[in-house]
C-alpha cells in the first residue's frame, strides 16, 4: 500500500502496479487549458455541495475566495484584518507555520497553550478569554488541531464563538484536516457556529490534505458572515490569480471523490490502530493518544529519556526520521510527530528500528508526566 | 492555428485535431508525485543552462529561488528590500500589476514615464536619476517592456546599472517576456550587466509567457550579485512551498523545448506583420509600433477620436475586446492593448469589425500627437 493522490477518475485507491488515468488534470493539460484564474469558478459550488453533504454546512458560494494554499489564505486574511499589526492568539503545540505566518503578517503572537490532562488535549477557554481581553485581534484556530488530532466539540466551539463575539475577535479557522475526520467523530466547521452567535470568522481549507494534493497549490478562503465577507472582498485580485488552474480542477474533482476519501480514512485508522499495538508491544514508554482526525501521530517520548528533541537521536541512532516536536512550540519539547499515511510495513519497520536502537530498560520506563 | 501550451513532448506546436501527450506533467500526475516543494531543485540547473545557451548569461544555480509566479517574486523581494516601506520607481505605461504590487508591499510609487518620440519608446535615464536621487530604493524594470514591446539595449542597461550603483538602488528586473524576443533583436538579461558595474539586481522570470503556462504557477527569482543573494536567502521558506510542483516540472521541460519556442515566436512575428498590414489597409489612423519582443501590440487610437479609453467603445460598438490602456498608467490614455497570440483569422476579424464600426472619415484621420 502507498498513499496516492486521488486519481479523480477512480473511487478507490490505486496501486503502483495499476495506475489509472487522472482524467481531470490530463484533459486540461492535453487541451492546453493552462491560463490564469481570476476566481474560484466551479470550485465554489463544488465545495459548497461537499460541505453540505459531509457536514450540513450550507456555504453561500459567493463567500468563497481562492488562494494559492492555506498558508497564503491565512497570511492574506491576517494582513487585511490587522493592517497595522496587532496580536494573534495561537494554541501550541500547533502547526509550525502558524508562528511564521503571524510574523509574515507583521503581527505578534499571543500563545495560549492547549491544556493537557493525562494526554487529553483541549482549548484553554479561560486562557483565550484573557488573551482576547488583553487585545488579541485574531485567533488562529486549528480545527481539527494539528499535531494532536483534536476535533473540537460543538460545545467548545460555541463557547469560543461567544468569547469571539464578546471581544470582537476574528477567528481564522484552518480546517484543512476536516475532511479526514475519523469514523464516529463529528467534525464541526466553525463558521456556522460563529455566525449564529454573532462572531466573525474565516475558514481556510483545501482538498490538499484529504486527497494528497499539497503540491498542486489551490485552497479556498470562506467568509463566515457578512462583515467578514466585506473584509475578504478587499483581497488583492492577484491572490486568486496566484492559484494553480490545475490545482483548482484537482480540488473540484477531489471533492466529488468521497468514496476515495473514506477509503483513505479507513487505511489511516487501520495504521493508527497498528501503531498503538506496535508501541504497546515494543515501546511501552512512548505515550500515544490516538488522533480523532488526520494522519498525524503526536508521540510523547518524555518517558524514555531521549531529551528535548527526540527526532534528532531517533534519526541518528534508529535511522527513523520524524518531525521534531520543537517547531510546534515549547510544548513540543520531548515530542515528535509521525506520519501515519504510509504503508503498514513502514510503520512496523519504524517502531522495530526504534526499539532495537535503545536498551529494553529505556523502552519501558513509564514515567508519566502531567503538563 | 491556436496558441497552445508547450506540449513538452513535441518540439512543434500541436493542433487541436492532433493532441500530443504532455508526458512530463502526465507522468507526475500518474505517479501521484504531487507533494510540497521546498526549493527549485531541477529548475535551477535547467534555467541556468537555458540562460547560458540563449543569452550567454551564466547563472549560479545557488542564486535561484522559487516563487509562485513573477508577481509573488516581485512583492516578496520588495518586502525584503523595503521592510519599512519606501519608494519604488516604475516606468509607465507599464504592466498594470506593477502599481498593485508596490502598494501590496506597502511602498510608494515614483512614476518615471517612458519617453516617447514619434512612437519610439525609451527609458528616461535623467528622470530615473532624479527619482533615485530623491530616495527611490528600488527600480522595477520591465525588460522587455510590457506593453510597448521595448527590448532595452545594452548601452541603456549599462547606463541604468551605473545609476543604480551610484545611488545604491536595487533593480528588480521582470524578464518574463525575455524568451519571446523577436529574431534579429538581442535581449540582454540585466543581472550580469548590473553585477559587472557594482549594482544590485534581482531578476524574476518564468516559462509562463514563452510557453503559455501562466496558470500552472511557478517562477524563479534570481539574485544578481552577492549582496542580493544574502537578501534573497532571507525569503520566507513558505515562498518556495507555495509553488506548484506541476508548474516546476512544466518549467523544467519547457526550457528545453527551444524549437517549440522559436516556432511560437515565428507565428507571433507573422501575426505582428499581418496586424501592421491590416491596420494600414483598414485603420490607417491607428498608430502601431511593432514590438521587439512578446505578443502584445500597444495600439494608439488617439488619432481616430475614440476617447480616453478606446477599449470601451470598441467592445460596445465593434464587439472586439482589447485591454484598456488606462490600467497601464496615465500614459495609456487613448491606447488599448491587443494580444497577437491568436489565430490570423481572429486578427483579421478584429480589425475588420473595428473598421466596419466607424465611419471611414474616422478610420483615416491621421492626427499625430507627440507625447
Amino acid at each position: 500500500m502507498r498513499l496516492r493522490s486521488c486519481p479523480c477518475s477512480s473511487p478507490r485507491w490505486t496501486t503502483a502496479s495499476r495506475p489509472r488515468s487522472p482524467t481531470s488534470l490530463v484533459a486540461r493539460i492535453r487541451s492546453s487549458d493552462l491560463g490564469y484564474l481570476d476566481g474560484p469558478g466551479p470550485l465554489a459550488p463544488a465545495f459548497s455541495a461537499f460541505a453540505d453533504r459531509r457536514w450540513g454546512w450550507k456555504v453561500d458560494p459567493a463567500r468563497i475566495h481562492l488562494a494559492t494554499d492555506v498558508s497564503v489564505g491565512i497570511v492574506e486574511t491576517l494582513r487585511l484584518a490587522l493592517p497595522d499589526g496587532g496580536r494573534v492568539a495561537i494554541t501550541p503545540p500547533v502547526y509550525p507555520p502558524f508562528f511564521e505566518l503571524v510574523e509574515e503578517a507583521r503581527a505578534e503572537i499571543a500563545e495560549v497553550p492547549l491544556l493537557e490532562t493525562w494526554g487529553t488535549w483541549s482549548l484553554d477557554l479561560p486562557g483565550l478569554e484573557a488573551a482576547f481581553a488583553a487585545g488579541a485581534g485574531v485567533f488562529l484556530l486549528c480545527n481539527p488541531h494539528n499535531p494532536v488530532g483534536l476535533v473540537h466539540d460543538r460545545q467548545t466551539l460555541e463557547a469560543l464563538a461567544d468569547l469571539a463575539a464578546r471581544y470582537d475577535v476574528l477567528v481564522v479557522s484552518d480546517e484543512i484536516h476536516g475532511p479526514l475526520t475519523h469514523p464516529g467523530v463529528r467534525f464541526e466547521p466553525f463558521a456556522p457556529i460563529a455566525e449564529a452567535r454573532g462572531a466573525r470568522s474565516v475558514v481556510v481549507t483545501s482538498a490538499s490534505k484529504g486527497w494528497n494534493l499539497a503540491g498542486v497549490k489551490c485552497s479556498i478562503v470562506v467568509a463566515g458572515d457578512d462583515r467578514t465577507a466585506e473584509l475578504l472582498d478587499r483581497l488583492n485580485d492577484e491572490v486568486a490569480c496566484r492559484t494553480s488552474i490545475l490545482g483548482l480542477h484537482a480540488n473540484v474533482r477531489a471533492l466529488s471523490c468521497t468514496d476515495w476519501l473514506d477509503d483513505a480514512i479507513d487505511k489511516i485508522v487501520a495504521n493508527d490502530r497498528l501503531l498503538s499495538q506496535l508501541l504497546t508491544e515494543h515501546l511501552p514508554g512512548v505515550v500515544y493518544h490516538r488522533p480523532r482526525a488526520g494522519y498525524l501521530a503526536w508521540l510523547d517520548f518524555r518517558g524514555i529519556g531521549l531529551g528535548d528533541d527526540p527526532a534528532l537521536p531517533l534519526r541518528e541512532h534508529a535511522y527513523v526520521a520524524l518531525n521534531s516536536g520543537l517547531g510546534f512550540g515549547d510544548q513540543g519539547r520531548g515530542f515528535a510527530r509521525l506520519n501515519l499515511a504510509c504503508s503498514p510495513d513502514t510503520l512496523r519497520e519504524a517502531v522495530t528500528r526504534i526499539a532495537s536502537a535503545y536498551p529494553a530498560s529505556m523502552q519501558g520506563s513509564l514515567v508519566w508526566r502531567v503538563a
